[in-house]
């Protein structure tokens, strides 16, 4: 099997290059398999987006972090509308679509080394896309929101999607979350790899989290969930501020 | 990992459920992986289908046997418009999909075992969507046009598309072809098998040819082509008769 680090990007590419909406391929590490969003979802334009993602997207304000940014479609957008925009994404191939469709500033980059930037370097962090998830864990969140805290302004806001997994009545997840609880990690704690063609992508967890979950990881840091914005269920985004206590 | 032999089946019958179009995920024997056709392909109806496959199926006449019919979309036409079909598929989960959309003769069967019905059944013998594959290689194509002979009319009619595998300028598939003449298999013979969330189908071989291809492989059988309806590439339509020379 070819194992490449950028199947992700590399879908991404064939989308850009054909012009076509496909659906990226995911693989769990219980052998399930599926598309992993709808087809051409990274390519949207803003009146194709959900309504939840539009009310999100109007919380950014001044100069904007976006995390994971795929082909761009948030960032792009920003972008238009006179935003200082920086984008990262561990995918050389997704930050190559990004430069090519026009992003001024998108770096390769993965979100565990983010406190590259300088301090108080942004005013708005953007997960949206489920993009919380790319905490990984429970762990490794309260230690990137630590990051994170550093290379922001004191009046920030974390802009941050993501699914709650118990929302669901698959067989197929509620008994991974089952197998997630007996090896000690959080049922919606995801061990996925995108597959394209014959391209394999590295394995990497992906966290999905309930609102209670999610106050839970955020308690006792540098942040403070101020708000949620119910999607269409399962799905939802979180505002999240600082936490004047902990300043 | 969960293997099941109708992998194929769960997807339609989800699909059938949920009342959603989605995309087959089907990997093949080089690791090689992909959605297999496009999102609710099995459920279009008869305004939606290409026009080489509307062409094709004016050619139906009299008894009609549609071999690998999925969800039906081929069959439940030809019933609606008044012809006697049958309609056979190796999966139980297609077959059942199939009687739920009201198909009135639908039938758990092999191709292999399509000489279990009785001389002179059918007129025509309908393998559209690509399922000339199911002959899966060069000498099980001739054993089975030797059954279908049997159970056929005199003045039947194969009508069978396929795809043409040497239009393609992908490096994967150009790959995959010259793997499989190394080990003497047919470049267009696919290895494959469906994935479906957990569920993991049985391997089979699925048979991709040029028109030389199909030419020489139905010559010296009991059966001629008559004619290839071209499609848009790399597919196509082959009309296949009865060989006067050879009855």
């Amino acid at each position: 099997m070819k194992v490449t680090e950028d199947a992700y990007g590399q879908q991404l590419q064939a989308q850009y290059q054909s012009q076509t909406a496909t659906a990226e391929i995911i693989e769990r590490d219980d052998n399930y398999i599926d598309t992993g969003s709808k087809a051409g979802l990274y390519f949207l334009e803003y009146e194709q987006w959900s309504s939840t993602e539009k009310q999100a997207v109007a919380f950014a304000k001044g100069r904007v972090l976006d995390i994971g940014c795929g082909a761009g479609r948030h960032s792009l957008y920003l972008q238009r509308k006179g935003f200082d925009v920086t984008a990262i994404d561990n995918s050389p191939g997704a930050v190559e679509v990004c430069q090519l469709r026009g992003l001024k500033n998108a770096i390769v980059r993965p979100i565990a080394k983010v406190d590259e930037f300088a301090p108080n370097s942004f005013d708005t962090i953007l997960m949206l896309g489920n993009n919380f998830g790319l905490f990984g864990d429970s762990n490794n969140a309260k230690l990137l929101l630590e990051k994170l805290s550093r290379v922001t302004s004191p009046e920030a806001l974390i802009i941050a999607g993501t699914r709650n997994p118990y929302q669901t009545d698959s067989t197929d997840h509620l008994e991974y979350h089952e197998l997630n609880r007996q090896r000690g990690r959080m049922p919606g704690q995801i061990r996925m790899r995108v597959r394209y063609r014959r391209a394999v992508g590295e394995w990497f967890d992906y966290l999905f989290v309930s609102p209670e979950e999610m106050e839970a990881i955020v308690a006792k840091t540098a942040w403070k969930i101020k708000d949620f914005i119910e999607g269409e269920e399962p799905d939802y985004i979180a505002l999240i501020g600082k936490n004047p206590d902990m300043v």
